[in-house]
């Protein structure tokens, strides 16, 4: 018998039918012999509607005020859910976050969990009952105000239960089969990837893929907690995202083939990029403008230095940052106009960021070699540089981003008609 | 300063203008010297939503479940009334009911409150903030599961919490300005009616005025606290609800005209009239009827038996109850037969209550004869009469209790033109 933590998103539980389907499942689960506990999102698009409402009455509500509000969502839907459950005969609870034991800091809107005390599911699933739980909810520990988790709050309330409960697995459910070796809308070969480490998942979280948010894949690798992400709509298996020890189990198991050099390809267009011009070439420059922004909360992604110019002593310092950042990225530097000496600021939003993320490159080093070759030979200028220890980031024109990424799928034999043996991974 | 609570019903927050209007009287009353907390119900239709949404997933949702629900529609309107208050330069905080302290027993859907621990409540008054708490809602004292009060469970939420912070006075808003003499789509003159006691009040609420609540009033006379009925569209004086030795000396102080003998009339058609038909006119053949539905928890109300037909040794039993509960009153009698030994059933929903109330009638034996003189003089047959000190209640068909309604206003003095100085009290 194992224990299952199964979450089902906004699109799984969008209506009445949906809930019950849903239902359905988690029933035919629990009758498998599994014990299961299902943490769930806001019925479809709730969550936007209560910020409309939000926004009818305040422009700029309190967080605290915002976050009682948006919970309302996982209030509903879960409760709805537990009765489509009790209907099917099963027995089902439902508990808010707080309820759950889901304690957090008191960082409205982005609250972070500090601890999982989830004594009350335990009973309820000694009980023989099936516990519903709210996602992306919890309760601040100093203040008891209710707390929210910021986005993909829902998956980090799962993988955080599954942990602390000692579950064998958190499923992620969704409405595609898993993850996928690129965006499938942008290349239509794009293969499902059966087998992915935490880490390259992590890399394709952070380069725009959404199927999984960074933080639960970060919570993820901590407990060792494998995730499954599937669709709400078949049976079919989806992608297991597990670390190399497990991936490699799977493989002498016969369950996994042997693993590929790269996993995927992605492409993430939300990304400004901002040039502060004539710095001064000396010592603590630099430091200046990157303590201004980290002082602001911004977070910048790749940065580049030209080379000085020789006659004037100055240089350009150039960085990525979400476009959302760009004007709050742009008056951090302004206040310290003063200390980083610069002549000019300069924004370019037409930039899209393309990577290519793979564990195998690690011992690969020709990785980089075809990665520029493809790009090359398609024509496509690199305006930024940026690289990890399994994964290449270059910065291109936002129009070259759909060919690069085409590129550089076919490049690496990820075409799921290809012949290369090799999995894939990347977000849609 | 006093310290006011006011509670709003779903229909002064309908909408966001509705709830915007409501924060700025919030504000007003603040700004004016005196301390708010306040209470709220669900927005508009909320509920009814709520409550086909979970009809679509199951025909009978089980009541912890149903209360999980239902409770999302006070976290919605509480937190946007927090964020108009907000938006307005004040600051407001809102509280579920389960922070609020409004601890109850585990009897979903219609929870009895135990206790009210109002701890956080007084901190944020302390604080300098306004209190917003969710109406209708508290949490269960043993399995600590969310929990409603039932109908009118919002005035009954912000009566007892208007005690337990021994508040100055409990205000009611609601979409009329106050409790009148009777329906007023009935009776066109009807008058509003300035004071009432609590006596009166429930006699009321327990005939078919929806005003108030028997609950929240029977709570409020426990404590001898002020309820303020009155209109959130204009700031009207409403109708106040107060104990006789309050109302003396707001007559004392010239607040209050004297007390009138008759305040109100009312006509309740949601009851039936259940008869058992040949009972065996022995002893306990009666009990055995009122133990059956007592123990199905059906609320009966008149309760006539007929004078035995010597020559049958059988009588008639009959009683009013709400329409709702008929069948399974039917039920209840059904499955005792043998021990009831009646010969038949009927029931009859064609019937209406009407009734006369006034404080005053304790005192002046000439009430009942000039009530039966109206409806005799207008030709309104009696069926059923039941009487308490303060009220006269007589069953009629239907279709008579207009005219019944109609006849008793005026023969009573009770008409806004006619001359009588009596004051007046009915529910519409």
């Amino acid at each position: 018998m194992s224990l299952i933590v199964q979450k089902y998103g906004g699109s799984s539980v969008a209506d009445a039918t949906s809930v019950k389907r849903v239902a359905r499942r988690i029933v035919d689960t629990k009758k498998s012999g599994d014990e299961v506990v299902v943490v769930v999102s806001a019925m479809g698009d709730t969550t936007d509607e209560l910020l409309d409402l939000a926004n009818e009455v305040s422009p700029l509500p309190p967080g605290r005020e915002l976050d009682m509000l948006l919970t309302a969502g996982e209030r509903i839907s879960m409760a709805v859910l537990a009765m489509a459950i009790h209907d099917l005969g099963a027995e089902a609870r439902s508990y808010t976050g707080s309820q759950a034991g889901l304690i957090t800091d008191s960082a409205h809107g982005a609250a972070r969990i500090i601890d999982v005390s989830p004594g009350r599911i335990s009973e309820a699933l000694a009980e023989g009952a099936i516990p519903i739980v709210a996602g992306f909810q919890g309760v601040a520990q100093d203040s008891k105000d209710i707390t929210t988790l910021g986005r993909g709050g829902s998956d980090t309330t799962a993988v955080a239960l599954a942990a602390a409960l000692n579950a064998d697995v958190c499923e992620i459910y969704t409405d595609v089969d898993g993850v996928f070796s690129t965006d499938p809308r942008v290349v239509p070969a794009a293969r499902r990837v059966p087998f992915i480490t935490y880490e390259e998942m992590m890399e394709l979280a952070a380069v725009g893929a959404k199927v999984l948010h960074l933080r639960c894949v970060e919570y993820a690798r901590r407990f060792d907690l494998p995730i499954h992400v599937r669709s709400s709509f078949s049976s079919k298996e989806g992608t297991w995202v597990m670390s190399p020890e497990a991936i490699t189990r799977a493989i002498e198991e016969g369950r996994a083939m042997e693993q590929p050099i790269i996993s995927g390809v992605a492409a993430d267009v939300n990304d400004a990029k901002v040039t502060v011009v004539g710095v001064p070439d000396k010592p603590g420059q630099a430091s200046a403008i990157f303590r201004a922004l980290a002082d602001a909360g911004i977070n910048i992604d790749m940065i580049v230095q030209n080379v000085s110019a020789a006659a004037t002593g100055r240089t350009d310092v150039t960085f990525t940052c979400p476009e959302g950042s760009v004007q709050q990225a742009m008056e951090a530097i302004n206040a310290r106009r003063e200390a980083i000496e610069f002549e000019s600021l300069t924004v370019d939003e037409h930039i899209a960021k393309v990577s290519l993320i793979g564990a195998g490159m690690r011992s690969h080093p020709g990785v980089s070699a075809d990665f520029f070759q493809a790009l090359a030979e398609t024509g496509i200028n690199v305006e930024m540089i940026s690289t990890s220890e399994i994964r290449i980031s270059v910065v291109t024109r936002v129009d070259d981003s759909t060919k690069a990424v085409q590129a550089l799928h076919s490049a690496f034999g990820l075409d799921a008609d290809g012949e290369a043996v090799v999995y894939a991974g990347s977000g849609r």
